[in-house]
């Protein structure tokens, strides 16, 4: 049975992938390599290059960076189409996404309007915060706490609240707001208790030991903040 | 430089190590693996096992299944000074933890004896919700939803608010309370909104359609719900 498979490559280390995922890929007819412009490269390809053999055919598709979903499902619905009729035509067909597919990609807005029309099975991955939290040997969350995984995209106006209410935090996408985090997670007396990371696993790496000296200037888009009351430097 | 390598093995089948865990546990000198009970099984080593070489040494220590944090401690104290010594010798050390080795992980005890003593690599592993979530093909949050990941142990006094407040979330070790849990997500009308696995990955694995006809006496003890009130089935 040919099948579309939706597959998590993790946050940048080839080698995080799963030995599933990368079996896959090996054995793909056809992969779609998202690409957010038109001829740019795609950090997906790119991790999952390792494993890629020259039976698989490789499609350059354009997904638009945008928070405007209606844009996102317009552009996206093509796409859609066109990796169903490559399923029915008896392909296997690839989709590469970074970190865990199920949480905050643009999979998920593929995976919609596939859904019911060709067997679909998804892959998982390592999510960024993960890879994170096991890279500085941070724990993110222990006995019966609760975990918050928060993106910064907006709205901070419940952070502080947040931050009172629960012992353990991710934040993730703290890049626009940077400033405005950083002044609450010192309100909160949290900066024993975080980690910062700018671009984890990737060749411009950065770690923060102290957030006090972290100033916007010094972070990088992709940033994420882990936060563990239990769990002190 | 020898090492203490904290593994995770992901959920329960072997194909979801990463690539990376896979080739560490095939390099180590010593394996510390944990038993629940002495002389029992760990599923942590049964899921390993496919990548373990006879150069391997394996240690089983017993790590009891409590959760009194004092005792839990005192149990694993001298096992900590046991990998210390191992890895002061020139041995490198594995240690091998169900799913993300820093969500609700055994592990994460053992870091805290350790943690400054040798050198400490964590290796990341596919949680079980993560894991769960694409093997339904269920995505767990997307676009600007907080997640979060709530573990029903005792007091559930605050589950009804945080159904209220969270579009996205992911109930974990509901076995006990059950019943409880089912008449909360029936009120917040979140039937169609919600997955229900017991003993995902493993031979007696149930997938639970519809969560009006689950009763207590048809879930194990593994049992994890999803909830995506933007993802109805």
């Amino acid at each position: 049975m040919h099948k579309f498979y939706g597959i998590g490559v993790g946050p940048g280390d080839p080698e995080l992938l799963t030995v599933k995922a990368a079996k896959k890929l090996s054995e793909l007819d056809v992969l779609v390599v998202p690409q957010s412009k038109s001829g740019g490269t795609s950090e997906a390809h790119q991790i999952a290059s390792p494993y890629l053999t020259p039976k698989t055919t490789i499609l350059y598709r354009h997904f638009p960076m945008t928070t405007d979903t209606e844009a996102m499902m317009a552009a996206i619905e093509p796409i859609a189409l066109e990796i169903e009729a490559l399923v029915n035509e008896g392909k296997d067909v690839g989709f590469v996404t970074l970190g865990d597919p199920m949480i905050y990609s643009t999979y998920i807005y593929l995976l919609k309007f596939i859904k019911d029309a060709v067997p679909i099975e998804t892959m998982t991955g390592i999510s960024s915060y993960s890879a994170i939290a096991s890279g500085t040997n941070q724990p993110l969350v222990e006995g019966d706490m609760p975990l918050l995984i928060y993106p910064c995209i907006e709205d901070l106006s419940d952070l502080d609240q947040k931050l009172q209410d629960y012992e353990a935090l991710v934040l993730m996408k703290v890049y626009r707001s940077f400033d405005a985090i950083k002044a609450l997670i010192l309100k909160h007396g949290l900066e024993n208790y975080c980690v910062i990371v700018s671009d984890f696993g990737k060749p411009g790496e950065k770690r923060f030991n102290s957030i006090q000296s972290v100033s916007f200037e010094d972070i990088r888009y992709f940033t994420t903040i882990i936060i563990n009351k239990r769990w002190s430097k």
